[in-house]
């Protein structure tokens, strides 16, 4: 996701501060990164039990509170690719 | 990356055969997934406890080897993205 200039920090801490709650949510990897040489972009990574622990999740109200704060700090601008894990470290066997 | 046309399953298992060690070698998270409208392309997402550990780990016999294998059944075609993980949830606070 991309923020407004500025703004980077501000949301890495919106996103860090509800990653307590998401492994009762089932989920089981959230990283949260940054690259050194772009200012307004945040990469995240998740790995959710199911697609439906990943959507039940976002109906939850921190996450909607967490999105609503987060919102007009970005600039809409999304990329997304959704994956079928198979497997490896961190991550339950499939 | 991207296999060759029927290889993808084969580079999976390639993949897949080495997460067990990565521990060790100071990985943290290793996910292999892939999406079910594109028989060609892995995702491999990786978190690393540095850059050190994981440039250690490419020289690795078992890595080298593995490398060697998957190799003849890639196209060549790689993308990636760096980024400096900040937190989360499987991964170790900053």
């Amino acid at each position: 996701m991309r923020t407004r200039p500025g703004h980077r920090e501000e949301v890495v801490s919106i996103l860090l501060g509800g990653a307590d709650g998401l492994r009762a949510a089932g989920c089981h990897v959230y990283v949260v990164g940054v690259s050194d040489d772009d200012d307004q972009t945040i990469w995240v990574n998740e790995v959710w039990e199911s697609k439906e622990h990943h959507d039940a999740s976002l109906r939850l109200p921190e996450t909607r509170a967490a999105i609503a704060t987060a919102m007009p700090l970005l600039t809409g601008e999304f990329t997304s690719q959704e994956i079928r894990v198979l497997g490896g470290l961190g991550v339950p066997p499939e």
